[in-house]
């Protein structure tokens, strides 16, 4: 099953079921206005969209209309949480050789995560409005997961049955306060601005055989200016979702719609490129003692996109970097 | 004007007014069904609330009934962002002490702030569920601010304008977790479970004179299990909420329902004790070499309450804390 919103003017959008090749959608049935409502009641939910979905690729779905991505919003354009996952770990070991940082010693055991914000996520098309050039603009091609309620201390196993959705993210990162916020340990904030999202939430059947161990087993598409930068897979998350969200919910349950993130897709080797600019600046200081490739400027564009078989899955980021308006 | 809300069920309850001396309530009127859709449309929902609550403490208000404090949620149970700053540099300065960190050298000009989880706010009697007596636990005593839309950029003089609401909270911490997670700069996650609010929000003008430079100068008073433990005035904080907001706005715009927190309301000198067991503890590290005050047990209890001229603002958060269930 296929799921989108669509701005519709309300901070929370309009839930649209959508066909398995992208090209259609209808509203969802009376009672499901929303994502987020959808998936605080997704027992009684998930048959009614079921059925909504089977229809629609059959041909069929009464007032079915052109999918549009530019009228998407992200699925959840405000998540009740965003807790974002660093586990692929040659993405961390790159980093920490290029920046000398100390090696945590327990890395490979307990997963990193930090607590994002989830106010306002952004959708696939809407340009990413910042203020200066100079504070190192990023991307950050990830997979993601949106979850049922989670209670607290919940085991990997259980986790599981909690993932609802999966999702495409652009992690949108500063990089310039990077380094002073890890270093107060009270971790990113400045450094991590709102995330964007494909148009497209699945149901993890929609992969099929690629969702295995619970991680998103695709090749992540990442072009930057219409030029290849990386097409790393994501069977090569040291963590699943699974234990990323028995992660999360250790201390506290976890609200139905939280959206669980793997951190940069990362893979080892020279072939399959980088999801991230700071990661090929990375490899590029390893290699030469210096990095070449700079960060984004203002009219840059970033495009990612995950495909299955050749088929598309959650759609395509595809969107701009903009200088935000002089501020108040 | 003051408001609540009260448990109905519903993720986010029902939006009441309460009167000034927080005895009687009124349910909010029609198309204001929650304090989240009222701070999101709060232009249109201020004059109406206003009127009620005239209404209400004028001995009126159709439908009023006893304000019970038992049937109090968090008046924003699931906010769309909470941002908690540290912004009593005296807590700050006696932490580092105590365990010999690193001296921050832009402390005094940038303000600390990590990015917390608001998906699940406790009500001021809602016993804090945790799964371990082993993790640390400890209440925080804070002020914080509920802000409307806030644009990117936005400086703190303009700040000041966006603060429609103060609150007072219990940022229950897991101080176990707190090293390591800093140590890894990607900042608290497991450390910071769910937070508490006392039970009412009240609009700046309720408390007069004591909301001076964006700043809630009101003594905390917090009991440990029946005895005072401290009773720091807010008029220390080192960072107004205007600079606050001005710094979590810096990257990113702040969507309606935002919540800002102070940190660890701290006052210098020894005689208005504290508002969390870790900073006894430092304080115990550095006169005797040794903490002697443990964290707490399950069955403890935290009270914290701020008056105005001996009368009630928020109400109590008053509170047990309490093991979880054994997990799934």
């Amino acid at each position: 099953m296929k799921l989108a919103t669509l701005k519709n003017g309300s901070r929370d959008g309009r839930l649209v079921v959508v066909s398995r090749d992208l090209k259609r959608a209808v509203e969802a049935p009376t009672g499901l206005p929303t994502l987020l409502h959808a998936v605080e009641n997704w027992a009684a939910a998930a048959p009614r969209l079921q059925a909504v979905y089977q229809a629609l690729n059959e041909g069929g779905g009464v007032g079915a209309f052109d999918f549009d991505t530019r009228r998407a919003a992200a699925p959840l354009p405000r998540a009740p949480q965003w807790c974002d996952g660093s586990a692929f770990l040659n993405h961390g070991e790159l980093m920490q050789k290029a920046f000398n940082l100390e090696p945590l010693p327990d890395i490979e055991t307990i997963p990193l995560m930090y607590q994002g914000g989830s106010d306002d996520m952004l959708g696939p098309h809407d340009d990413i409005r910042l203020p200066d050039e100079a504070h190192g603009i990023d991307f950050e091609g990830e997979f993601g997961v949106i979850v049922g309620d989670v209670p607290l201390g919940c085991t990997a196993p259980f986790a599981t049955s909690r993932i609802l959705l999966l999702v495409q993210i652009n992690d949108v990162s500063l990089r310039a306060f990077g380094p002073r916020e890890m270093r107060t340990g009270f971790g990113f904030f400045q450094a991590k601005p709102s995330s964007s999202f494909a148009p497209v939430a699945v149901t993890p059947d929609e992969i099929g055989a690629a969702w295995r161990d619970a991680r998103v087993c695709l090749d992540l598409g990442i072009e930057y200016n219409g030029r290849w930068f990386g097409d790393p897979n994501g069977s090569e998350m040291n963590f699943g979702f699974d234990r990323l969200i028995s992660h999360a919910a250790a201390t506290r349950r976890l609200s139905a719609g939280t959206i669980i993130g793997s951190g940069t897709v990362s893979n080892a080797g020279d072939k399959k490129g980088s999801a991230c600019i700071a990661e090929r600046r990375a490899i590029e200081s390893i290699a030469a003692g210096a990095a070449r490739t700079p960060f984004m400027k203002f009219g840059d564009r970033v495009r990612m996109e995950a495909r299955c078989d050749g088929q598309p899955v959650f759609g395509a980021i595809d969107q701009r970097i903009v200088q935000a308006e002089r501020p108040q």
